[in-house]
């Protein structure tokens, strides 16, 4: 039987394995960062009725520049600017500088497909968003991580001097962070910004999840051609099985994408529910505010239970102060509840769910450090007992 | 303004210009060999039922394995084996062999990212499909070129001496050849296959339609663990809008894929489509024999005019003999007929429509020959009335 070690796969893929959050089946699924609310019924009307518009055309290629939909992303972007407030002339997104792919993971990849390849190189703030630097490496550019500060914080002194230091042909910035939760001030992003010579990405999956006081990138574009802002439905839109990447940009770098993208690599299918999707979005994003008043309560809970949290402006929490991840996890999964463990020491992460599922949770974890309080790490304890 | 040559993109993409089969409005659009039925009406209800199951749950990332998909693409392609009358050890394929994709085009470019890359190359037989050089390079790989003979053939001896030459990392055989039309004979694929040390693409998206005869490559799996056939459901499924592409291997190859896919790069509904036009297959499929069956009418008729037509296995004609082929081009458009000009002086290509199509190409050519005549060449007339 011919093995993956008799194949000539690449050598830099040898021995890896497969992105994996694990897909198990279980009651509470809280470990890939989903809206755990379900699609509302007059959105799954409105989507079943725009998929069968399309369906007797399917022999037919779909439109390759997905015009309806990038109307329909200008717009909805417009109104986020327009929600904060920028000056009248920064309120509008033209469809020409809109981006959308199967998810803001082909996003990514085509921006380092144009931008990246041999020879080059893209820099992230680590941890962060683990498919950076594979998207980056895919296309055979170098991947160069900075460490985050301590607290997972990024400051725009030490941002900028990474950026000089190594003069990044691409630089990530992920704001609110992915798997860390805190957002950038945007004095950070335009530290950045004023530093790179290359192209500026900033990853605002889960943007509409921040905090008040969180600026969108978005309003910088009028003066930095260089910049590129992604987000995604796959999170605020409860829309993660449509797969729907995209980004905003420069008109010319957007053009630019079109040079590296699969010719008609958005189905008909895809454009069409997703532009019922967005002609319905103050309906699909009004559980956001339900999520991040469940994702506050567990941030409370956990402090409470002596574990250390990272303030967050996404759906999601990390919080540390956990002597073994790995331990942890497996006493959540028996109980039913499957968090994430991403691999940084003394941490885990787990997304705000239903009321229901945030109870789950917080019974679970409650249950599981009574059973085992050592899982707790005494300088957490002894930070909560000294804030008592 | 910011202008594509004010930014940074990757030197081999400096002044190219984007995949472009125009994308234009006409009465009778036969340029991107699309299979010019609509989706049958049993089958449209079977796929909207099979979509409304699963647009509530959308919220939630679809199945990154593709289970149900790949069960009943497993399933065809046993069924195609079966119909080949392979021996009976050879009529099975199973799931784990089975890969799919947004279109072919992500298929092969999973392939190369796999088996690709920099440093390595991948070796094709030119004309063939224009994407196989792009998805190569994207990948940091480098493109060879090797021609084919005078009539666009392509037999063992001359496909295993460039193989040898060249000594490739991955070979391309296009069978039947988009944008010739012809299919290889199975000794050619046998030929590049004990020949080559890495891996062997067939490309055989256009199968179905090929000639009593044909004989697909997907009978030599069980002995060669390093050949992929891939496949699509764009051309005689009339699929092209859903963007279904997948490809049969060995296990160990398509767990290859695994690691440079995006993750969940199939979303639900694309899943939840093509599962059920698998389920209706023989349907989708009635209409193949009708296009054949056009495509040879067609044929008759260019040759009736005096042109050279490359006997084709596919849905399309390749067409020599034309004096100026932008002119001819022109011409058919403006009697509302859209064909296609691959850039292969002398020639046009053109796909099998419905009757009603079909009729109209040839009203039109005819038309546009009596209107120029001297769009023919010469040595076509003159063999035409040698034969007379």
């Amino acid at each position: 039987m011919t093995s993956l070690q008799d194949l000539p796969i690449r050598d830099d893929l040898r021995g890896k394995e497969p992105y994996g959050a694990p897909q198990l089946d279980v009651a509470v699924p809280l470990n890939v960062n989903e809206n755990s609310f379900a699609v509302p019924a007059d959105v799954v009307r409105a989507v079943q009725e725009s998929l069968a518009a399309v369906l007797g055309d399917l022999n037919r290629y779909p439109d390759r520049e997905f015009t309806a939909l990038r109307e329909r992303l200008a717009g909805y972007l417009g109104d986020v600017l327009e929600r904060q407030g920028g000056g009248t002339d920064r309120t509008s997104i033209a469809p020409a500088q809109v981006w959308a792919a199967n998810g803001s993971n082909e996003v990514l990849s085509h921006i380092l497909q144009a931008f990246g390849g041999p020879g080059r190189s893209a820099l992230g703030f680590s941890p962060s968003y683990s498919m950076h630097p594979l998207i980056t490496t895919s296309t055979g550019a170098e991947w160069i991580s900075v460490d985050r500060a301590d607290d997972f914080g990024l400051d725009a002194e030490s941002a900028a001097a990474a950026v000089r230091d190594h003069d990044p042909d691409v630089v990530f910035l992920c704001t609110p962070n992915n798997p860390t939760g805190n957002g950038l001030d945007l004095s950070v992003v335009e530290a950045v910004l004023a530093e790179a010579h290359g192209i500026v990405i900033v990853d605002e999956a889960y943007a509409e999840f921040a905090r008040p006081g969180f600026r969108t990138a978005l309003t910088l574009l009028p003066d930095h051609p260089r910049l590129v802002v992604s987000r995604t439905m796959s999170k605020a839109f409860a829309f993660a099985g449509a797969r729907l990447g995209y980004a905003a940009a420069d008109a010319a770098l957007i053009d630019a994408l079109r040079l590296v993208r699969l010719p008609y690599h958005l189905s008909a299918l895809t454009q069409a529910a997703a532009c019922a999707a967005l002609d319905h979005a103050p309906s699909l994003l009004a559980n956001v505010d339900r999520l991040v008043e469940q994702r506050d309560r567990m941030s409370r809970a956990l402090t409470e239970l002596g574990f250390r949290v990272v303030p967050s402006d996404s759906n999601f929490i990390l919080f540390g102060g956990v002597t073994r991840p790995p331990a942890l996890w497996q006493a959540l999964l028996e109980r039913g509840v499957l968090v994430r463990d991403n691999g940084i020491p003394g941490h885990l992460r787990v997304n705000a769910g239903t009321e229901a599922e945030t109870t789950a949770f917080v019974d679970a974890i409650t249950a599981a450090v009574a059973a085992d309080p050592g899982i707790v790490a005494e300088s957490s304890q002894t930070a909560v007992k000294g804030q008592a």
